[in-house]
């Protein structure tokens, strides 16, 4: 297979340099090969260029500076409205308003996104996942005037790459994979798994940095918190039943 | 780019010969690299070659026979169960049982599935992914002994092909693409849209076969109905409660 899979960190910083519309179609051509659930391509892209459409773009993504430096934004969504006006126009009644084709269609549209990345780190360009997408999902329906049975799922920011960054560290594959059966973790195993992690340059100072005393406070007490995820949750669920996904 | 994005379909039927476990491991391993929230990596894979595990995870996939005819058939959970270990190991309180950080660790292992099988299919593999995850997540749980924070999204199953079958249609691409604002879809625009897709012989067929007046009340009223979604729907709530993403 071809080496990008190992060599690929992810770009957050990009060169002036456009991508060429026909190179941007074939990748997102690439996308649409990938499964998808009874072949019903229950997902939408919605392609940003647009320099304004990018700063109004920005502050639901709280404002991280790839969405307005990128030249593209792709905002990935489940859609079951496409499918579902043509059920209605062949005299078929969809019944699709409900949370396991939520499920279904935003695992379309995340198949779709992630064989766009795969295809365009193939070409050399670089993107950025914006997780932020599922936090402010009202908001972007707003900015892309998203109807109903349609929910953004996840944002990548895409272009050419302006310097190589570092790349970043994962868990031994042991810790991720379980044969035949999960094996819970042990206490011993968790530090295993995590000892590597903990002991690199990066992780101490970020522990420095966020004034912690162990690199998962910095997860818990700083960047991904408890009162936040409520938060956010409340108000992902309240979009899903918005949008007609909670019936 | 590689052809094989342009070139690939689901394959279903595997020849007798296994995956090379080396082989296995670096498609794993490709897969590890993928994007993933924070660097988190709140997913597992469960790797099942076992004939008997098979057999049992073959109910919960509606008896569809790739589960016990591929060589190797791969669950890929979100799971916040490690992390969580983790954190409650290093003096930090985890608040990742909510709705917010299942849709985080789906994406994660979505991501990591997609790249799975992206990887697999340059190397010549076959996969198919498998929808009854969801509907039957429940009855996956006890077979795997997933334990609380892990919730089983998508399955593949994958070997090396025994025949290459015809490749299925796809929308036009501005079908499934929108320019800086959503289009929504007028009759005519659907009418456009499905053109190719209602004419092909295979959709005729199917028509035929289940003696319906229209391909999309083939979806509505025999694949994916209503009545069987929304039972499915109250299924995988309770579970994502019961697994603790509800709180």
């Amino acid at each position: 297979m071809n080496s990008t899979y190992f060599t690929r960190r992810t770009v957050r910083k990009y060169s002036e340099r456009e991508i060429d519309p026909s190179l941007l179609e074939k990748i997102l051509a690439a996308g649409t090969r990938a499964s998808t659930t009874g072949n019903m391509q229950v997902y939408s892209i919605i392609v940003t260029r647009d320099e304004e459409m990018k700063r109004r773009l920005a502050p639901a993504h709280f404002n991280q500076p790839m969405v307005t430096g990128a030249p593209v934004v792709l905002t990935f969504c489940a859609d079951f409205n496409r499918f579902s006006k043509w059920c209605r126009q062949r005299d078929a009644e969809p019944g699709y308003d409900n949370f396991l084709s939520f499920m279904t269609a935003a695992i379309d549209a995340l198949l779709v996104a992630q064989t766009v990345c795969n295809a365009a780190e193939e070409e050399g360009l670089g993107i950025c996942y914006l997780g932020t997408t599922t936090y402010n999902a009202d908001r972007i329906i707003d900015i892309l005037g998203l109807p109903g049975g349609v929910v953004p799922v996840t944002t990548v920011t895409m272009g050419w790459p302006a310097d190589v960054p570092e790349q970043v560290d994962r868990l031994p594959l042991e810790a991720v994979v379980h044969g035949e059966r999960y094996l819970d973790y042990t206490p011993e195993m968790i530090d295993n798994i995590y000892r590597e992690k903990e002991s690199r340059d990066d992780s101490l100072g970020f522990i420095a940095e966020n004034k912690k005393k162990t690199l998962a406070q910095v997860f818990t007490e700083v960047r991904y918190k408890k009162a936040d995820n409520e938060f956010f949750s409340g108000k992902l669920l309240e979009v899903l039943k918005k949008q007609g996904f909670m019936k």
